[in-house]
């Protein structure tokens, strides 16, 4: 049975990631979320805060694991075991930095394949630093993400 | 395990196809390449060579069915009792119609799930009709399509 | 005030079409839907089976006129005394011919503005091709069209 | 009556804006240029010396208001019982970030309609960042912006 | 010095067209005007025609050969000792056809280099199939082709 | 004869750089590498650095120079009397970036014409920026870059 690995920064996760997730599930014997520490990305969340959100909002998905990572996506796959990557794509701009990304990665591990899902097309248009500007601006963001991402998105802000 | 559907028109199959079912195949317990029959269009090979042309081209691939399809996309994967589609992504103007094309599905088939593979990139600028155009005129395709693919263009053009 | 067009062959009208006249009408004193002929592209419906289709779809909306035309845009609304076209955007395709046009119009007649909706979300995957394809496969259309709708193509398919 | 926002940094006004400007004010009772803070971008102007470029470089323009914001757009127009986003697209780069932006502006105010212009193809190529670019080399930008602009430019890049 | 083959349909030459063989011209020892017979696009002049239209509409530009040809563009380069393909670039779409053509150029013919031109914003909306579609509704033309060729299309139109 | 400058950061030089201008140099009397000094971007080799690098990766190829610069471009090309700018496309997202720059650089000289290359498929995923990233993570880039680039990201990224 096939093990995938879903990568991403989650900062932070959003309705859009959930959903991708509940769909790929099914699909694969294990998805893992791989959470990219992205340290140069200087993200709003410490990774150790957006493993507590991701695991909060994908609790009633069965087969899922969660883990940090700070290496190549393609060594982190190969020490879990996994061989397919699961990535959404939105619109023509992820579709380029995606098709870069799997070939690149293909280059780099050719057993390794990138499978890619439509984003639902009711959350086409959320993205995790389009809920943080909104969020910094004390706009409504409870159709957007789950409610604990909510409360961790006004402290972050209330505290500023 | 999961059954996994890889339609279109294959008129004819070439190696961009090829390389995609090699590297689908072993992530789903069978892949079932579906050939539309496609009349609209009007394809210059019949149901029938398309499909003695797959099975040419795939005979090298285990776990591969192969069948001819005449009806809606998401019931035939409903009768085939498969649940996940198949399709390679060349490039943005691809992206924007398998982005409609999966919405769509989705909208008539919740259960059916789209999956994209990334053309491997010494394949993306190969496609049926290219191969079809440079064929009728008497140029080498031996580097984009199999050996009876190579015969049955030059078999097609030398009749006219 | 300002009289827009919002023009298109309409064969047949769909939500997303209806969804977008919806948003329109406030905004403008009058919204003109102009039904190009378009004998070239050959239609599934006539030019007066698409006015009726269309009158049926937007009945509840109101400041709405429909008409048919077959000559040159500009020209249309030149003679309709309206300076306002308004158009759909689905998708990058549309963004590079909808950009052309624009333009061109422009060009015959720099009085004339087009202005340009996004298509919401949950109808961008709609188009009036993908319904008719749907439909000549027996495939379930209600949550794209019209009843009106749904009965004119029930009708058009039995009969072939 | 309609009034419309037409939002942005404006860092500075370039003749693109202006032209859309010219050929917005026309269609609605009242164009309010929205010239957001974004501190977050640390643009070259203050922001009131960017009112005081738009108020320059916009001054032939009737029924145009200008005002500064750093709240949330959809706020700043229901404050101004604004009913209308006005937009320019340029690319097809513009095309997703402004898809995004129109569904997340529907998403937090159903009631507000987000409307695009197509740039003037002889403006499209023209950004505030490629003038900024070429105005800090002591490049000629006479025929990208204002005579103003043009001074405050030189200004701020001997200055440094 | 290098001779270059600038090939298309040309149906018929727009002032797109003429432009970028203005530009070209000086760059290369010689630029060859390849006229593509394109029989299946069933072309609206024939290529008689369209060889005497091209010749009129860049008479006054040096160093220009204008020939039909009705084989494969990299055999009808190599026969005329060239090995340059200019094409211009007007827009996304454009692009994606262009890559893939001059990537299967490049496996047919490793010597032959494609090399582009974007076209000139203020022609960036032009195309033959536009041209023709005005002068069909008796639009005025005579902002985008030569007045030779606005001629043969009021004759083409007048006569059916 | 012409003379070309092939203009970028070249921070590092990749096999895609390389490739084009193998393929550039044999069309022109000379090819300039224009390193351009861009410090705003901060890059991760100096100026001198990524000359000695690029000296290094094009020392097979005749009839080309290297340069760094830091005024406009255009201004670099005319005091190197030089009248085409070559660029390589890879994507879509190049494309529009270019279509603008190629259209600036002709309103400021419009003696100056850029040239597009395609990226060669098999480099079409290189990007120096991909290529600092897996260098900084120990990842294996040996298929992209030339050895001396290779030595000196080791060193970098072992000195911090």
């Amino acid at each position: 049975m096939t093990t995938a690995v879903y990568p991403g920064t989650f900062d932070p996760i959003t309705h859009g990631h959930t959903d991708l997730i509940e769909r790929a599930s099914p699909l694969f014997s294990k998805v893992i979320i791989g959470i990219a520490e992205s340290a140069g990305k200087k993200p709003l969340f410490s990774l150790n805060e957006r493993i507590a959100l991701v695991r909060e909002a994908t609790s009633h998905i069965a087969n899922v694991e969660i883990a940090g990572f700070n290496n190549l996506l393609t060594d982190f796959l190969q020490k879990r075991q996994a061989r397919v990557i699961i990535r959404g794509l939105r619109a023509v701009s992820d579709f380029e930095y995606e098709f870069q990304m799997a070939n690149m990665n293909r280059a780099l591990a050719p057993d390794i394949e990138s499978l890619f899902l439509m984003t639902a097309e009711r959350y086409a248009y959320i993205s995790s630093t389009l809920v943080r500007e909104i969020a910094s601006m004390q706009g409504n963001i409870s159709q957007f993400v789950d409610v604990a991402v909510q409360d961790a998105l006004q402290k972050k802000f209330s505290a500023r």
